[in-house]
């Protein structure tokens, strides 16, 4: 496990959804499959480089199947490109997971973190959150806790990889069982005020920040969330924070707050945009395309602000007459987390408001709206190779990995739109039009703008931000997070000594 | 004008509501009648003090009428009192004061500093809101700046006191026409995070900031929301603040944030307590009250969560079936904003919500909950002095006067269950049942524990409530402005000298 190499090092990756999850294929044989998500693809990296044990969720019925045949021993598995990695999953009594994910993970803490809470309603503290809390939540990061402890036990000197915002609590729990472990959390999401924090109960909100101040590194994908944790850390926790350096001193230790922006497997990208399958989608949108094209791709979450880009397009078609028939937007959308009702709820809405714009607009041999609900993953690298406008205009987002993957693909030197709370923004704001998600006007400005930018300046625009992120890929950032670890422990070291 | 001695000074006081508003009497004759609002009620005192001008819109017909025949001069008046001071009501357009103030200042900043906005679908700034911010706030605020700009003219030497978050951008527009003015700002609202201003567009948000530097002084209820409005500042207009004496330096000059929580008119309370109204109210809630009387006094705002309040005291029952019959909750709320379509249907949401409770609790002689809906300020003072309970839950609050004013005349040592995200619970914390307003289990716990304390704990409490109240009166928290613009416009001439 692992490659040799002087900078190979073990590693404790912990996170909820693993880099696989097991099923059946047509013949009957257990398989595994490839887990979704931008998290697990930056993580995976970790494993060509590093040895590593990775600790998970079991997330379906053949995940449990295999915990079970281990019980609770770690899995060896191989990677796409050979590697190997322990794989330790971990099964979660049913009604706690239920509990922990659909109530307190999303959108309970999801919500908080994007401020998508109409206050004045929801969310409530009654009985059965509360209850959602103490025997979902705490639960759960409990039995990561357990776990994780059970391998630095076996291995004291693996550095500890935390992940989101579904783990919390584990960070002080397994702190508490191994004083010197090296621990770091890295947090996906955009980091809000004190404010928005106060939605959560004080023991909530204090436990949060207490679990994630055991750790040595806490990283963020953008300064404006860095900064916001050290004020809440403040704020909530009576910390005492460092603007300059990003160190929080606490009651309990010192920890290091660092920014460091996700990004994207280049290599992978080059790849799938060759990539038959990906090819295939692409003749499609080709074939079927108007002169100028708007692509969005999206998880159907209110935090993505997608009925307000409708509304921006439909704004724009309205003042822009001359461009009927010309222009479409592509709109790709994978249906997430309906079995939450808010989720279900802006799904409809999402479809309402699709449905009057091709109602108002719509006419013999042009649609302006195509929108498709599904999970076609092909079908989105296609979409980025072939929009005019990409237009990302989440209400909050930590970073919005779209906002780099597309333009590397794209060959049309489309042009970005994004928005202001998006984590990307830090990055890649100078070479994009810049709009505020709650500013329809101005979103239909940005469109108007994007649509009519001279090809030269289009060019320059998209050249410069490839050149960002392939000089700022996925492997810079996963030993980004390995080397502000080696900071921090090291401060630590010499604090002990002095 | 305005009274002799030391002190007196010349004043500017500029605020959207004016101390009276005219109307017509039975017989036909001009009348002007005492103006509503915590505020009319705070700065009336330093009529008595100094000679006031103030500025304010006119309201209803009789207002713009008196204002028609004056062609914009300020009318004298008399205070209740005897004292005198000039009153320029500001006519403005019809069309740009609704959009002034049923759509901007109400709801839209309002709900962005008390974070009521359920972002994922509201706000939006479409065309309308766009038209009403700039045909709107915009020109009411140039209207405001062009009346204390011409009485500045008039009187270079006096001090304008603007007043709440109706009058963001005057000060920078009287600024500009008056460069050596003293100007100061009070806010009566929480001040919320830079995340919560993103609601608003950059040149909004912007102008938002850059008005309210352009103030020598800026004052705030609370210390928490002085310590927002310093970062704001930071994140918003590139100033530098500092969070030891609250100087923010702004590319415009130096501003200085203060903390003055506003009061109580105390010898009106104790007045209040043996009016003949106040009495006849009493004595009917005296006779219709069970053993122990939880009350609330609110506007029907979603600030004041009413409807969660109705929950937790469902639940209080629901957990205490040995208090039914003895114990009934009194909530006389004042209909508020009615004509703003969120405020309709949170009143809706209300009354919804009470039937339910009594629906499931009501028996023979006994109705849990007595909801009434109007404004009667004697019956508010009435129940002030025979709750046992008082419940101020507020989702976020400047500062919340109730849990000042009912203590000062409540006969029973009443507890007062307070939500920690008042202004006022920095003041009376110490003193009270802290709840979070999200929490409906823990308020139907604080309930408890107030409805069990101890007669010798509820008398220490609510002691010191009023002990704290009477020596931090309304006449400190004027007279504490003034200095406070009396340091910042020394400490500026200073500047200007050396």
């Amino acid at each position: 496990m692992g490659r040799g190499g002087a900078r190979a090092r073990r590693l404790i990756v912990v996170s909820n959804r693993g880099p696989v999850t097991f099923g059946r294929d047509a013949g009957g044989d257990r398989v595994a499959r490839r887990g979704g998500g931008g998290l697990v693809t930056a993580l995976r990296g970790l494993v060509r480089q590093h040895a590593v044990t990775w600790v998970a969720s079991a997330l379906g019925d053949e995940d449990r199947a295999v915990a079970a045949e281990r019980a609770g021993e770690a899995v060896e598995e191989k990677a796409g490109d050979g590697s190997t990695y322990r794989l330790r999953l971990l099964a979660h009594e049913p009604l706690a997971y239920d509990r922990f994910y659909n109530t307190v993970a999303n959108p309970l803490l999801w919500f908080v973190h994007h401020y998508l809470w109409p206050l004045a309603r929801a969310p409530s503290f009654d009985r059965e959150l509360w209850e959602a809390w103490n025997e979902g939540y705490v639960a759960v990061n409990e039995r990561f806790a357990e776990a994780v402890s059970e391998e630095l036990e076996a291995a004291p000197d693996a550095a500890v990889l935390f992940h989101d915002y579904h783990l919390y609590l584990a960070p002080a729990l397994v702190r508490r069982r191994a004083p010197a472990a090296v621990l770091s959390h890295f947090v996906h999401v955009p980091w809000p005020a004190s404010d928005s924090w106060h939605v959560l109960p004080e023991p909530i909100r204090r436990a949060v920040h207490e679990g994630l101040l055991a750790n040595d590194v806490v990283g963020f994908h953008a300064e404006r969330w860095r900064r916001s944790f050290l004020r809440t850390c403040e704020d909530i926790a009576g910390a005492s924070a460092s603007p300059t350096d990003g160190v929080v001193t606490a009651p309990g230790g010192r920890t290091r707050a660092v920014v460091a922006p996700i990004s994207v497997d280049v290599g992978e990208y080059d790849e799938l945009a060759h990539d038959v399958r990906v090819l295939a989608e692409e003749a499609a949108i080709a074939a079927a395309r108007p002169e100028f094209l708007v692509v969005r791709v999206d998880r159907t979450d209110p935090s993505k602000n997608i009925v307000r880009g409708l509304g921006a397009f439909e704004l724009y078609l309205e003042e822009h007459p001359e461009m009927h028939g010309r222009v479409g937007m592509l709109a790709l959308l994978d249906p997430s987390r309906q079995d939450i009702p808010e989720y279900a709820e802006y799904l409809a809405e999402i479809e309402r408001a699709a449905r009057a714009l091709n109602g108002r607009f719509e006419r013999a041999g042009w649609r302006p709206l195509d929108l498709q609900v599904q999970d076609n993953f092909p079908q989105a690298v296609a979409a980025y190779k072939q929009y005019d406008v990409l237009l990302v205009n989440a209400i909050f987002d930590g970073l919005n990995l779209v906002a780099k993957e597309a333009p590397l693909v794209n060959g049309r030197d489309g042009v970005l739109v994004l928005s202001e709370n998006t984590g990307a923004h830090e990055e890649l704001g100078a070479w994009a039009i810049t709009v505020n998600p709650f500013d329809v006007k101005g979103q239909a400005a940005a469109l108007a703008e994007a649509l009519s930018m001279p090809l030269a300046e289009r060019r320059a625009r998209a050249g410069a931000i490839r050149r960002h992120v392939r000089a700022h890929d996925i492997a810079a950032w996963a030993e980004g997070q390995l080397a502000a670890l080696d900071v921090a422990v090291g401060a630590r070291a010499g604090r002990i000594i002095s």
